[in-house]
């Protein structure tokens, strides 16, 4: 059965709820305005999977007539759930539910990995810190065709970014010379807590909003705050190896985690003589493969971290590139318990040079997290932090943002053509809806560290998926970037590719015979 | 015996050495320019002390003639001890090896402390990750009179740095948008290892130079590269309460080493079950107490980290402002065993907001720290380090340290004499000829707690000397700031600080009776 077909005749047959289905109480004593009540109550029954997937909402005419609420009241709660991407709606159309499901399935994808570490992968498990690994590089490799996480720096407003820069010095000047709290700038902490409450449906106090530089950053200082060495780490298999490297320098022991067609497999993991510390996901783009989190497997996640008295970490990478309808809200927005530090970063959305990411924590660790932020470097510049926030404030993030999916679309489009036509169907791309890459499947057998090998001796950087797994995967595949690619570049880089593929290909079953 | 006395004796009577006793060999066909072995030779004949501290040294014109050079060659090669702060002279008074050893004595300060922190402490040794200690502030104190380590940020040229920010902007662009290597911006490197060769002795590579986010930064990355949890590390008593902070994150255990007048007694520490991994050290200017660590220290203590295949962190803070001749050259250039790791900041020498410092690596450890560094947070901020290395390289950062060390010996004198007159010989300044801080001996019986308090109710941060001790003191102090501080306000603060000494004394006066 091809789920691509089961989804479409849902969507057609999927009956109205009515206004009693979506069990709103609305309660107009409570001092919190109509429009809220009703936006958190849909979000509710959504959540709580009382209303479907795919669901048609009633008209906001009908629906206020029910509640007998102003219509306004019913557009503002639809429109912020929107933002939220909680509903989808078109003209005409009606408003939906969004699909939480994601759209293929990559489950043959992996063979089954051991729940624990190999003793010799345990007995490894620290770096040997003053030699260098040949695994792990520490030079920032040079930018190259299909590098993964790249944007398109040549497109950035730099002129724009200067003069924001400038005004910032002349009006603020001494300000942005002494030292801040280690929490960061507060009027970018508030900006940013706007920005992610109304595109990711994260509410949080700006308070909680700990400015670092880049994810990298937060990922280094969930490992000092919250695991000791030895502490176990739930990670996706395969996953993504900055993080993995934060892990490893902390001393923690991790637990690779299948992903299959909905994300983290979380009721695959057997139990293990220590509880879990903490489990790092990507659920809006599952880094390298692709596809978003699953609903219930969110749901399971949140479970399991409330269950465990674990932690979860939300790296939330590339949410600002969904190509089609809006992205799935944040897993922080699901967790009531606070277990869930949400993790965002500036690098790909306005230029990596500038070090700016950001964690989201529960009330309980702002205060762990600043303290270890003040005795690792204080803060991050206040100048760059300073300019952020007027960029964001005035709007013009959000203009480049809208600016760049359009363009990251058109790349993605010419690289998945590009792809199909040289390749045809000897290889796989399961999900390419999100991001600045896409992560190709190769045929089986074809080994895709030499395919990465081969293409770095023409000039590629072409990762190889298996780089990114810690057990073996039935299947390799490429990771394949391209942000910062021209249209030219992608079509002439495929074709490298195709002969690079061949030729492996070729060697491979020629050895074979 | 006044040791100042000895001082003045010893430099009259001190002969004159002559061109043998310097035991230069000179290898004309080395390659090496001759004014390069001159100034290498008579060096070597300083460290190895075969010519005393103040010995005058023969003229350029004799000893060029005894080496048959030009006279060119030996001014070339005296006026890079010169800035290097081996040599002194005067027009006239001849050019004389300079004083290595401190000018006062503060022994009386000390209690012998045990050379093993108490099971208690070891116990405690890790921080409490998740809840906050009173102990360790989490948040950036607001700057009050008095805090240490704040610079004169109102005298900061911020419009020249906005222009060079701008330039920089509009000249760079592009470059300054993508990822660079983790070890920082390269012009900067390059213009970091000009600076310290010649104004701290520290001859080194520009990809030794690893720009940090702070001295800060630099302390834990050696934390990360070097340490493992519960090793020893050397730590001077009463010390920086910064580093200390970073190494107990590191779960360090540390061993409290005593400071007496010539800097951190590395001889008295006992003999320890376990090998000490590093020793971190402020030889420049010894935080909290003042005094630079003599030359006999300094080779005993890099004596003993080669004997021990230890680290030595050198924290060379506040070098830039020495008020009487030119500070002792760094630790680093002392060490030809590479065991040496120099931590300089711009904290203090521009302005604290910009969070850049950097740590001079031996060549060994380069990987390693890039690597940390990387899975850490990639690198600081490109832009900030290119305005930076403008504002080195067109000679800004030069003149402005020039002018604030004017300023500060300035605000210096006028603390110095106002605590004078307050407090009359009650009260001790045994160090006072460095830095943004004087640290002020409390007569005996005073608690250095309480006046703090006190001070902090009147509006004063006034910090206490036992804060910054790993043991009990024989007698408390006063780390009183002044860099940011203008002439009224020192004035102002010193009485209050009269009044609120004279309270918490008379009441202890009143509770002994």
């Amino acid at each position: 059965m091809n789920p691509q077909n089961t989804t479409v005749l849902t969507e057609k047959q999927r009956p109205l709820p009515d206004a009693s289905l979506l069990a709103l109480k609305l309660d107009r004593n409570s001092g919190i305005p109509l429009h809220r009540q009703i936006c958190n109550g849909i979000r509710d029954s959504i959540l709580q999977m009382r209303v479907a997937p795919l669901s048609r909402l009633p008209s906001t005419r009908a629906l206020a007539k029910d509640l007998g609420v102003s219509r306004n009241s019913v557009l503002m709660a639809f429109d912020q759930l929107k933002a939220e991407g909680y509903l989808v709606g078109s003209t005409g159309g009606g408003t939906r539910v969004r699909d939480f499901f994601p759209d293929a399935t990559i489950s043959e994808l992996h063979q089954r990995p051991a729940s624990t570490p190999s003793p010799e992968a345990q007995k490894n498990r620290l770096f040997n810190r003053t030699t260098t690994s040949s695994e792990t590089p520490y030079v920032t490799p040079p930018i190259r065709p299909f590098a993964p996480g790249i944007p398109a720096i040549d497109r950035f407003p730099i002129d724009l970014w200067r003069r924001i820069s400038n005004r910032c010095w002349r009006e603020q000047g001494q300000k942005l010379l002494t030292q801040i709290e280690p929490g960061g700038f507060l009027p970018l902490r508030e900006a940013i807590a706007t920005h992610i409450r109304v595109a990711r449906g994260v509410t949080c106090d700006p308070a909680q909003v700990l400015i670092t530089a880049g994810a990298q950053q937060a990922f280094h200082l969930c490992c000092q705050v919250l695991l000791r060495p030895r502490d176990l780490v739930l990670f996706e298999n395969p996953g993504y190896s900055g993080a993995l490297g934060a892990f490893r320098y902390a001393g923690a022991s991790l637990v690779p985690v299948s992903v299959d067609q909905e994300g983290m497999a979380i009721s695959e993991v057997e139990a293990q003589k220590r509880k879990p510390t903490l489990a790092y996901v990507t659920p809006t783009h599952q880094f390298p493969l692709g596809m978003p989190m699953s609903l219930p497997r969110r749901l399971e996640l949140v479970d399991w971290a409330q269950r465990e008295n674990a932690w979860i970490m939300e790296d939330d990478y590339d949410s600002e590139y969904r190509f089609s309808g809006p992205p799935l809200p944040a897993l922080y927005g699901l967790d009531e318990s606070r277990r869930v530090i949400y993790i965002g970063t500036f690098s790909k959305s306005t230029f990596p040079a500038l070090r700016i990411g950001f964690a989201v924590l529960p009330q309980d660790l702002v205060a762990s997290f600043a303290k270890a932020r003040a005795f690792q470097d204080h803060h991050s510049p206040v100048i760059t932090q300073a300019t952020l926030c007027n960029f964001i404030q005035n709007g013009h993030f959000a203009r480049h943002i809208r600016d760049m999916r359009n363009l990251y679309r058109k790349r993605r489009d010419i690289l998945v053509s590009s792809l199909a036509k040289s390749f045809g169907d000897s290889i796989a791309i399961p999900h390419s809806d999100t991001g600045l890459h896409v992560t190709t499947l190769l045929p089986a057998g074809v080994d895709d560290r030499l395919v990465s090998q081969e293409a770095a001796r023409r000039g590629l950087m072409a990762l190889p998926l298996t780089g990114f797994a810690q057990t073996n995967l039935a299947r390799g595949g490429m990771v394949l970037g391209f942000g910062g690619m021209t249209e030219i570049e992608i079509r002439e880089g495929v074709k490298v590719l195709e002969e690079v593929v061949s030729t492996v290909a070729g060697t491979a079953a020629a050895a074979d015979h």
